[in-house]
């Protein structure tokens, strides 16, 4: 096991209603003018956002709000959420949505304490030191910004999706209330449980030996994924299911089942770039994305692919690893297909001469690789894209 | 699932040679004047209490010293202890040891702010408000007070043992070295592994139906232990077996693998009148007792049982609950014996005479029982405990 270092302080409320206690937990963690930051209409239509201004309200909290952020967030609207954090003299943002509006209020607060442009830490990945306090009401388990240190964007001027961390970064407190995801679409729900699945794959896929903990605490989070999406898709108001899929999206990234271990993210990078380019929906890039790595890992690393079939999907061995591995890599497609995640980069609106710019366009690491489970270069990364194109 | 509240503050320092940073880890959680409170002669003989004070001499922190908690930590020491804080000005107490050391830590830091006698908050499990800060250097995996709000102490004059609660207690750090345990005897790694599976089987065995995420978890935390435990006792200095083990008893006891379900706990609270009465190693007499309890609640909510045995021991399925939870707790006790532990009171010290005493002694609830998964009686903690004696 690696040494490291962990601490997720955030104070998380889960369970029915508790959006109504929102005004309550910042006022405790120091929040005095608070901006509210949310998405669509839908915040507002279902009456989330009413009842949140209430919270405050009755806190005699005031606030200001600033909504409109879009899936894959932009920097355009991170730029006018600092000019209002500073004209209005705003000490805490209140996020209230899934992660594109958690990650463009982290982006906001850093922001605010930034001179010059924001984007400079995140287009080098450099740690920001500072931001105002951030809570959080979810309304999509996905991301895992309610619980993570990390924030992702895309700028509007290049169309590229940087993503930086930071610990100050970590939400003082997280709402998370299942029944404010019972109206998400199939195709919503379907995408955050791919996207949760892909963050503990990242973490799982590792060259460091003999991490029995890590490893099995992945695959529980891995084994709750597989038994409760497809209960939620077949019923969205089942709130045991998504109860169970909201809490495990938080553990997913706040790296308890990744500590001591390293990790690959070699899949999150190759998503980004479809995201960046084609407004794709990070979750759905990631369920057609994952199977096509799996595959160009397999053959280098067969060892944790059987253990992962064995363990997860409980396939028969095949005393061969890569046999048995592979038996895993098709239970995942399998998967995906019956939640309805397309296969292809197609069914996604990729054009064929997207692949190799995309491919080159990858932040690559000093020796002109990206990932760690197996390094990649931009001919595996292309390659890759045409095997699941 | 039950709505939750959860934070696990605790800074988590991980790895070799990491005590070194104690004194820097203080320095940045504000204590000025540091009270080292450790146990036996063991810390100071290897060497782990010079690299402490050198630590915090490097800092340029004042501190004074009080050693000498025993296992079941008892109130005399906290009362000098807290008596000493006072006297100093002591404002940050740091723990050199194992969860006795921890929990009197936690006793002392709470006490110095309590008027009066402390043990009114312990008595009456009454949470506590308000502590000084406290540090943690983990030598024993076990008690999980690394990470916990828990502290629990024996009253000296009556020999009654009870545990208290509050937010506060959590540690500000804990400093995880597993080669600090590399010279633990195997009998206190065993102990120490029992009691870990204790603090998870506590939390597993639920009323609260369809948690799958935190099912999986415990089970999880139970399948490392299992492979983890047997590997140390054949090889004491294997590194990443006491590392497997030392991080998986720090989320045993955090409540990660326990939110959002009722827990039981009545195993726990027979346990503690053993160690109250003949001063019984806690680990030891939860591994006596564990099993014990499980036949007692087999018949009456046999489910459970089945799905633990088939998910941890993988054994073959009955097809009738009762009988595939029973291979289950067959396979605890093989297991327990195979680590070294005891299989009976006796084998502890315990007088037959002791279990008519210790049942009238426990702490019951206003309906006259103990215990959450099943409800038990006096006259069934006597029937427990005459089942292992």
């Amino acid at each position: 096991m690696l040494n490291f270092e962990f601490c997720s302080p955030t104070h998380f409320v889960f369970g029915k209603g508790t959006e109504a206690q929102a005004g309550k937990l910042v006022r405790q963690f120091g929040g005095n003018k608070i901006l509210i930051h949310y998405g669509g209409a839908s915040a507002e239509r279902s009456g989330l956002l009413s009842r949140v201004r209430k919270s405050l309200e009755e806190e005699g909290l005031p606030f200001v709000e600033l909504g409109g952020v879009k899936p894959n967030p932009r920097s355009g609207l991170v730029y006018e959420g600092i000019d209002l954090c500073r004209k209005e003299e705003v000490d805490f943002i209140l996020a209230v949505g899934g992660g594109s509006v958690i990650d463009s209020a982290k982006a906001i607060a850093a922001g605010v304490f930034i001179e010059g442009d924001f984007w400079q830490y995140w287009e080098t990945k450099t740690p920001v030191p500072k931001s105002l306090p951030v809570g959080t009401v979810l309304t999509i388990p996905a991301a895992g910004s309610e619980s993570s240190h990390n924030t992702v964007i895309t700028n509007e001027k290049t169309m590229v999706k940087r993503g930086t961390t930071g610990q100050c970064l970590r939400p003082k407190f997280s709402i998370l209330n299942p029944e404010l995801t019972f109206t998400l679409p199939a195709w919503q729900t379907a995408s955050g449980a791919s996207d949760i699945i892909a963050h503990v794959l990242e973490r799982y896929f590792s060259n460091t030996e003999d991490v029995e903990v890590t490893d099995r605490l992945c695959e529980a989070l891995l084994l709750t994924m597989v038994h409760e999406t497809p209960r939620v898709i077949a019923d969205p108001t089942c709130y045991e299911a998504r109860a169970n899929i909201m809490w495990a999206g938080a553990l997913a990234h706040n790296n308890v089942v990744g500590v001591g271990r390293e990790q690959d993210w070699a899949t999150h990078a190759l998503e980004h770039e479809l995201s960046a380019l084609r407004d794709v929906t990070h979750g759905a890039g990631l369920a057609v994305l994952f199977p096509a790595w799996m595959e160009k890992a397999l053959p280098q690393k067969p060892k944790l692919f059987a253990k992962m079939a064995l363990r997860i999907f409980g396939v028969e061995d095949q005393k061969d690893d890569e046999k048995t591995g592979a038996l895993g890599i098709k239970a995942w497609r399998d998967f995906f297909t019956s939640i309805g995640m397309p296969s292809t980069l197609r069914e996604l609106g990729m054009q064929e001469e997207d692949l190799p710019y995309m491919a080159n366009r990858l932040m690559l690491k000093k020796d002109g690789t990206f990932g760690n489970f197996i390094k990649l270069t931009p001919a595996d990364a292309e390659e890759i894209y045409r095997n699941c194109f």
